[in-house]
């Protein structure tokens, strides 16, 4: 086929080099640069929580009506591997971006004052940091250590990727994130669609089989193409005291997050993935009026909705 | 599991009979008192259409800007078929579920005047005709034979199924009707799940085999038991002079609809089927209490929601 | 002074009895009774989560990222200890407030489809169950297993009391309450100083000696009675197999939640309380007109207000 | 611990020498430098009105409907004591900070044009004076003789400090300044704890024991260290024919303001005070990261907060 | 001249007795049947405060810093004075004016929750209560009892006057209300003049001979007229133990406040008054064209206004 | 008193001798002196148009719709009389200053290119000319004649006052113009009133008794000295041929302008004036701590104003 409206992409399956700032900032610059080179991504999505990294398995001290003051320490300590938009790290990561010419999105543990937000940021080659979508409902423990998004912070951006060596004309689409079980929330993957993304990211820790029937319906539903990435961890990934599922079973090799990343198709075909047990990068071309096609006989808030019953007020600022 | 909240259900593969009103009933008490007698079920839910048929294939005559005299016959051979609400039918299934003591979720052809709706009736045993839900959006060429249905039929039926031989305790749950490719919409979904629908009941002609991805997201992200009833039909079900796929390669056993029934928990597990390449029921003992036990970590119209970032207006009369 | 503005309250120090309804309902009324005979009260108010039970030092088998089947477990049965908005148990309540001739306020876990909340209802003895509020915001491990309440359920009630054989004159003044941590929660308080609440009840949990700090201070604040309710629990109160502080130092006697009830007027004085280390009914009398004697120097929604520089946005429905 | 991040901070409890513009400085510079060399202080915070005075006990010849000529002479006086900003005065109390190296937060009556406001001033060693709070609402006579400030003057300042000779690392914070009753406006409150203050400053001459309630409370509700310091003061220290609480025991000991200067951390726990009976110099070291600690499970304008239900619009230029 | 755009109306010089609801309304309902009977008013105009009372000479136990119980019980007995909007005081004043078919302004003393108002009450004789005014700044030690109004108690109402025996006309005309020095308020009256206020009221208590300048120049400022209604009161009109200028000098008869109440024309010609010395009423024709024969030369919102070069920005809700 | 802050001001009540600029500058310095040595006034404020002329009972040839030539030749000797700034005129005026050691302030006609303005213009004995005011709204015929003035020229001068042989200390103060009618436009005395101004110059030809009300309500007003100085002229000063009121009763003493010139302190009081019938020399000895004392309980842009209501914007440049 010679569309010339194929945009090239990498999903990127990686851990948190045990909450090292410096170490997974440098982590992020060799994938990006094997997406870039190895396969010619134009963009790469990295998984929920890459920066500052996702606590698995601790509970912060914390039961119902009490804290312990250990709980707070780590919490304290977890607040310091976050990091301030913008800051030095995000600079780092414009650099990145910008001499790989690769447009990143990522997890990210956001602070802001007092509270943490598990966050998804989009650094353009070009433009630098452009945009950044915070997670609107922490799951379970989550809630513990990470505060709610709003809808100051749901994005749908319109991004061009430039002509490259392979392809000759520049492609403008939109991308929006949304993370982990946000892509349970129906109103919200709603209003992404109604807002014409195209390139639906998924950063994610989930890592259960059943996760990719999600993905699939999510590409089929919105008529756009998922990217999933979502961390392989192991033990030996974690600083050496951290909360593990078997206390008793300790082993660098237990698998804690186990992956899943992939990448569907608009009609609901897989591009590529899911890729389990290691860590990775995943490629696929994404040819862009795949969404056209697919919106022929399905548009969930075009021609196949009925605002007449149902309608969708979104509160964004 | 000695629990008393267990509920049996069965879902019922099947066509319809050559657009035979008389031989469709006569199948739908032969199935039901199959899912009664050797399956012990409460509840039996039958495909899209099963009741007037889908007339899978056919264009009835129309092209863009003009229509046939022949698809003027053709629709009004199917608008024959189809039924009133109330009518003998109805009377008929009353009875049907009466005395198989099963309720009865069945897609029926509903005639209203001049038009022809895509319905789901439900049928209880004690109370009889309970409610009927419109299908809101026919998906492309069922456009040109379907009305669409709006808010006055989207009910969400607390129901008590008796105590049984085998259970001794009276269950009370929730439930609802999607069919076809409105289980794509995330609006009708939301909706659903907002009233608390436990038994959500997807008729379909859909036979795809990504279909099954959907049904395993929609349990999860509703926790609720999905139950997909899907016609399975060959050539030979049809009249003889129905349109196929390939009329050069006419055959009687050439398949129109694939099925693909299933039942899913809250948590994403398939409890039976797909079921595919035959008819045939399938059955599974739904725990009521999964749905709680899902609900502790997502409840996506309750402590999942963010109802100040989404609201969902829904038009109901 | 005779004034006949007087209103005789009490706060009820006490527990829930091992998540056991009837027991709590049993509880319930023989406190309310205590409360009317011993001390005249006109109104009780009960801790939080009194109906339904603080599961306090549980954690329902959560970790950031996983959750256990047993902690799932824990949750069907606490979720099957709520009660449904209206439900017998309500109807009881309402039944004990009409014997009794006392105003009822008292925190509930309130089951509404596939969340619960940490409710307070208000109960008259008058006009049966007149309205409830959903605590806003849960604080840390609460937020696993109690969903958040919203703009519809931050009532202000106007009520009245009638005359007693000691007080010849109705009285009418306003009620609301903040629970638990709510009361940290200055837009929540505001919101309710706005709408002229005079009785400012606080059913809590918190045990913690600086709660007292914030019950004056709200007195002082809001120019309003603060009447704090929390509960006093010991290990014995709770299940066999509850969590508990040290398992190691499992002790019936060991407390759970100290206690701490007390009752303030509108200028910050104390007039019951705070009770330590048992259960018990504290009672006092309110004269209202303390209410206008110290909104003349302060009256933080009124003349004490700069809505030219700060406005309240209250999106209650 | 050897945390980097701490901050030496002193409360000064110390009145106006009658009116003296001059002897106000001169004391002004002794606690400081009291401040800097016994306590090694960093930041001090002055009482509200130092520099100017609080007239306690006059009405400045004011009643409803009718002012005297003798009030007009007393305000004319009260006017004439007050400072200009910037002004020689202004200009003094830098150089005071300058040579001590301690930030200096104090009250000031300001004069502008034909109003006086109750002001809060910062003045940095390095940079001077940089920035000003005036009081938002006097209290009650207060209102006969100041104006009201509006959204221009509500600073949150982001201040280091540097380096000493104890302490190797420069350290950032935010500062504001709540002057008496304006402790007790929840709106006002929330802004400052939404633009993350954390030396939250409350210069006052409350010296009333609830006063202490207040304190706690404010510490807890923003997670912040409250700095409150009190005037003491005794007849002694006004004008030999001030008014007096009763003209007819006037004695020179007699209290007129009682102090209660204090020093409270973010969890509630008093880190100094409350001083009483006496001027004095209160000093305690400050762990930042303390703020972090608490704000783990409460942070009233971040993730305890409803944005969605309770929203504070702040008119700030 | 036979215009028949003519008003008649009245300003009615009184004070209120001694603090009692019941006395005056009924003294409203007597004068205001003199101005009907007598004078065949259509409007009336009472001074600033008539119900509820002015506490001249009153401090409230109140002295920079402090607050005495007595003070607090005054403004106790002050409050409980005061009138709800509505009540049955509104209720009585609506039966006065459809009684007389006389259109009542009147000041109030405005009860609100918390804090009291000065205000200024619209009845009409045809539709009751229309509107109201709270007083924006209360002067000196009125605003130790008194709240600020704002902008949602700005009404410049359009009203119908019905024709009567010696008019056979209806006319049209508008009506504002500033009370006592918001009449010194310039913005507020360039308000009210940009919104085609006609019949001007000023309620007041200022009695001094300047205010007669003030009126006048406001009637030729805002091409209005002006209708003046001051209080006149001795000290027997006052509670025995009331404050008063001389406390060694007390005499029934000594003069409170000294009255002063006035009509003037758009072209600053005094019609009735100003009346002295006593209780009574004033009563004038109005020729409502004489507001457009002023505004041909001076219009300050109009033709004579340069609203490029300062622009009156009203927040009005 | 022995206060030292006094001013000594003067009003120069006098006409334009025929429009001959030399006279009138040899008037003017012939008055200046008369001040200064007479009254020993530091300033002396000359009325509307002193320099220049003010062509009273002209029309200047002009009906609707058509202009006559005699008009024409009409303006351009009034357009000659006019002065441009600087220019020679000015520097006579700046003279008369220096040498009398008397602040000028004065009206004069402007001539700038094609227009002519209506200006008020300062002139300091120690810096010559510091500033102009342009009045911004000619009133009716005027607006034949004069331009428009701006935002440009609207300046409050900080002004010193040397000492004196009688006054041993120097003296700072704030300095304003409005020209005639100007004073009834509320917005600009409010900016006025905004700067500071305390010395409030009224240049005018009002003559009308009215016209006292308005100077004493805007020294009330503004709490500021009102310095109104008006022309007295008769036929007699104008030139032969000048219009009349009455052309057939001409006669060299009828009046044409009245005089009225007053000066009235910030509580309302007049100090002189106003003087009738002819021309002259008022002064007054000016406290500006009266400013002061005034605006304890009015300061109409202080503690008195609403900005949160009224806001005005000022263009000004």
């Amino acid at each position: 086929m010679s569309s010339s409206r194929i945009v090239r992409a990498s999903v990127v399956q990686a851990c948190t080099p045990a909450y090292s700032l410096t170490d997974t900032l440098d982590k992020m610059e060799r994938l990006t640069r094997l997406a870039s080179e190895r396969d010619r991504a134009q963009i790469a999505v990295f998984p929920e929580a890459f920066i500052g990294g996702y606590p698995k398995m601790s509970t912060f001290g914390v039961v119902v009506g009490d804290r312990s003051d250990l709980g707070r320490e780590e919490f304290l300590k977890y607040y310091n591997a976050a990091i301030d938009i913008p800051s030095p790290a995000i600079t780092r990561i414009e650099q990145i971006s910008k001499e790989t010419g690769v447009f990143i999105v990522t997890g990210v543990i956001e602070r802001d004052l007092g509270t943490l937000y598990c966050t998804a940021i989009f650094v353009s080659p070009v433009h630098g940091f452009v945009g950044k979508h915070r997670k609107l409902v922490p799951t379970a423990a989550e809630r513990l250590i990470w505060g709610q998004g709003d809808g100051s912070t749901l994005p749908v951006l319109e991004t061009s990727f430039l002509p490259t060596a392979e392809r000759a004309t520049e492609v403008t689409t939109k991308i929006s994130a949304s993370i982990c079980w946000e892509n349970f929330m129906p109103l919200l993957r709603t209003y992404y669609y109604s807002q014409g993304t195209q390139l639906y990211c998924a950063p994610t820790v989930d890592a259960r089989p059943a996760w990719q029937n999600s993905m699939v319906h999510i590409a089929i539903e919105g008529r756009c193409f998922v990217l999933s990435a979502c961390q392989f961890a192991q033990e030996k990934d974690y600083p050496a005291d951290h909360a593990v599922a078997d206390i008793n079973a300790r082993h660098p090799d237990n698998v804690m997050i186990a992956g899943g990343s992939v990448i569907v198709s608009p009609l609901g075909k897989i591009l590529a993935g899911p890729l389990l047990g290691e860590e990775g990068v995943l490629s696929a071309d994404l040819d862009l009026d795949d969404c056209i096609r697919g919106k022929f006989d399905l548009d969930t808030t075009g021609h196949y909705a009925r605002p007449d019953v149902f309608e969708l007020k979104a509160n964004i600022s």
